[in-house]
């Protein structure tokens, strides 16, 4: 018989065809908490979740003893899964963290160029009838110093093309051996990395550590003229995950003018439908968009039909998340 | 005695402080028309000028006669000085064309990926309240072909950092000799550079040829799917000149879907007020300030302060505009 795939919160339709064609029976679902807490899932071999689906320990135990092998998380983040109860479970996590980074990485210099040139803020004073040419003098990213909080994937495709704009490139991560730090300044801490760079971008997981790791006393470090000497300004950018950047104390700093401009694509709470930070006029804020790509989410969909394949033939998937499982 | 310079649309302090160093008396002064049309620049030997000074024939034949020897316009273009009539009256005129090339290829960049990820969409969207994550779905710049309009020193610059994108660059200058298009794809017709490229920016001088260059039957060319058979939409933008891009049908082709998102950092009638592009929600405005960067500012300024110097001093300044003058 035919394996069975449950898609609850929607995966690119090449994806789904691919399947298909590999002879899985995919459903494209929507399950209530309550149903799947009385194991809607008992029947199916595998499924594919977003962040929407909540797969706590209650909803793993619920759907355990039956069929489910593997579940999969069609992006990066796993928060929304219960990795102990699964692995305890004897259930496969898995997810597709390499579709996403040049997407992401785009989006971040997206973000910095927004900053430093007052896109979005002239666009917006253009729609309210002002012409603020002489206002918005901006500044370059040549010659300045980017510092990079983390340095995994994304932040090291983020510094491949930041290099390509003539910046040096820092970067603070404790957890990474010194070779992966190859043709950039590494920094032992943190403030060490604030100051020296008058560019940050986060790119660190979202931790007790680094939870509010972002805040004034660290903004405060950045030098005043940037690497080549020019009154450039501060900026800060966020993609990663909400609540590492203290946002209270980034709009003070916007406010204040400690930073010239920053923008996040994540927030402390989403969505996002009040937030001081919308009325600061050097603030730029996008809903969680930077996965969110054609490009992307038809990798996302085959990386996670790939991972789902090869759980269910029996191989270790390249991205198993609860390696203990094996042991 | 000591050369004199009046300056009267303001420049860099840092160039300023350079003239003054090497003793030359620098006025910063301003004049109205009247005043000019009645000899105000005749006691100088050097006036510097952005846009806002006009120089035309009246002028310019009202100030010869004098000590004036040559008019720098700090900054490229040099359509606010009537270039005969300084050659009929011995006066050199002088520019500095490539103190800005960085700015204005980096904010090109800036305009391409708001548009490609509705940076000031999102940014909008979240300041009226809307956490707009599904309808703000972008695409990427990676594996796309980017379709240049004019192939010279800024357009080049632009090449280099989408290269670093991962985007293929294609271009069309009928001016340039085939030994400048290496390593990117040249078309013959703008229509072949139209139809092969979902991403275009503008990059020629507004000339009659160029006038109106850009419009609907163009737009109309332009690939369904990108050149990595993504459904990415199309996308155009210009920070060259006003009035290549046919603003009218623009709108339309925005409204109707033939185009994605456009921005504009430049418009047919400046500054803008009232303008139907700023109703349509994909489109992206700035107000002209590609050039508009504090490096770029005291670049102009040293480089025009440099071509002062040069002139005065006997020599054949590097960015001479009007080479007649030597016959």
């Amino acid at each position: 018989m035919n394996h069975r795939i449950a898609v609850t919160d929607g995966l690119a339709k090449e994806a789904i065809l691919y399947l298909r064609k590999e002879e899985y029976v995919v459903d494209e679902v929507s399950f209530t908490k309550d149903e799947i807490n009385k194991g809607s899932l008992l029947d199916y071999d595998a499924v594919i979740i977003r962040s929407a689906t909540k797969l706590d320990k209650k909803a793993i135990e619920a759907n355990s003893g039956g069929k489910l092998k593997v579940i999969c998380r069609a992006g990066v983040g796993v928060d929304n899964i219960d990795i102990n109860a699964a692995t305890n479970n004897g259930i496969m996590v898995v997810n597709a963290p390499s579709s996403t980074t040049k997407s992401v990485a785009e989006l971040t210099l997206g973000h910095l160029l927004s900053c430093t040139r007052h896109i979005p803020k002239g666009d917006r004073m253009l729609r309210d009838g002002i012409w603020a040419k002489k206002e918005l003098r901006g500044s370059e990213l040549f010659g300045k110093n980017l510092g990079l909080i983390g340095y995994g994937r994304i932040a090291r495709n983020v510094s491949n093309l930041a290099i390509a704009f003539g910046m040096n490139i820092h970067a603070f991560d404790p957890y990474l051996p010194n070779e992966m730090f190859g043709g950039i300044t590494k920094h032992e801490t943190i403030e060490d990395l604030f100051s020296n760079c008058t560019h940050i971008s986060v790119h660190c997981n979202l931790t007790e550590d680094t939870r509010n790791l972002v805040g004034e006393k660290l903004i405060d470090l950045m030098p005043k003229l940037g690497a080549d000497g020019s009154n450039c300004g501060r900026y800060l950018v966020s993609l990663s995950r909400g609540g590492i950047v203290n946002e209270s104390e980034l709009f003070n700093c916007l406010n204040n003018g400690k930073l010239t401009c920053a923008g996040l694509d994540v927030f402390e709470t989403e969505p996002v439908l009040k937030n001081n930070l919308l009325n600061s006029d050097n603030f730029i804020g996008t809903p969680h968009i930077a996965a969110s790509t054609v490009e992307a989410q038809i990798r996302v969909g085959l990386e996670s039909a790939n991972q789902i394949i090869n759980s269910l033939n029996g191989e270790v998937p390249t991205n198993l998340i609860n390696k203990e499982i094996l042991d």
